[in-house]
């Protein structure tokens, strides 16, 4: 049955260290975290659980990426050989808490625009079959304090336009085509 | 058929003169629009057409409102009898250019937050049956300028957790349970 989920943020604080290492080891027996933080279910561990879900393909639009649980579950993705490819907005992803250095030292591609308009998207294909968007952007401020909005989608009617976005921003953003004058 | 819609912006710049006239007074004799712009089926005339399609609510969750366009659309359905209702963020309504005073002036409910957090939805639900949300500010640089996506839909797994939220949210922000210590 296709997922049809919205999630609400904020979100409760919860350690997402149990997610992580059964997606990176799956089945390995699990070592307790020592963070004083539950590992609850709310709305982040739900978006984390979506994400990690992926097994062939990853892409991402992203305004504002800063939030490093979500670094980390990008990062594990792209090791266990799910192409990731990340789009972001120029002018945030030099920002103080960014992520993006990390992923590219990662080995993860990320492309970026050169306009003055932000690439404001904040949207995930997982798949090429489920679609993740909404309001949040993926920082820490926005996941705990901000009211703010995820709709988690299989239904080919949106996602397919949101594939065809995906390919025409990753062509338009492509480094060779970039002008410099 | 229920709605099912994505549109992506930016928006090619347009005329929405035509709509709002024949929103304000169906089937008068349309009066031609000196300004330059065409009348063309962009995502922007879109989204106003699907606002203006609104017969009895239109509950608003905007974080940053300063496109005069959609202002006046959602002014004309104020006057038009359909009961509106709009949520706000404290930090960004007073910012240059937002259309939030301009709207109360008009006699339209307004609420917004009191947290540091913001109130970063930005969605529209119309008659309590369609859901219109995404990335997309409704301020002129979002529309003209920044890669934005909009969803319509028109399935109920969707709308009720929204108008759930809304009605938790306008009932958080009633002024009378404001704290000023």
């Amino acid at each position: 049955r296709p997922v049809r989920e919205v999630l609400f943020f904020p979100s409760r604080p919860c350690c997402i260290e149990a997610l992580l290492a059964e997606a990176a080891e799956p089945g390995a027996p699990g070592r307790p975290c020592p963070c004083p933080l539950p590992s609850a279910d709310t709305s982040l561990s739900r978006l984390v659980r979506r994400l990690l879900s992926a097994r062939r393909s990853l892409d991402l639009c992203i305004f504002s990426f800063s939030c490093p649980q979500l670094a980390r579950a990008v990062q594990l993705l792209h090791r266990r050989g799910v192409r990731v490819r990340l789009v972001t907005d120029a002018q945030y992803m030099g920002l103080h808490g960014s992520q993006i250095g990390r992923l590219r030292h990662a080995g993860i591609q990320v492309r970026h625009d050169q306009h003055s308009g932000y690439m404001h998207h904040k949207f995930a294909i997982v798949d090429q079959r489920m679609l993740i968007t909404g309001s949040l952007n993926w920082t820490t401020q926005a996941i705990q304090s901000n009211r703010e909005n995820v709709l988690i989608v299989e239904d080919a009617t949106y996602v397919k336009p949101f594939l065809d976005e995906f390919e025409r921003i990753w062509e338009e953003y492509n480094p060779s085509s970039y002008s410099f004058f």
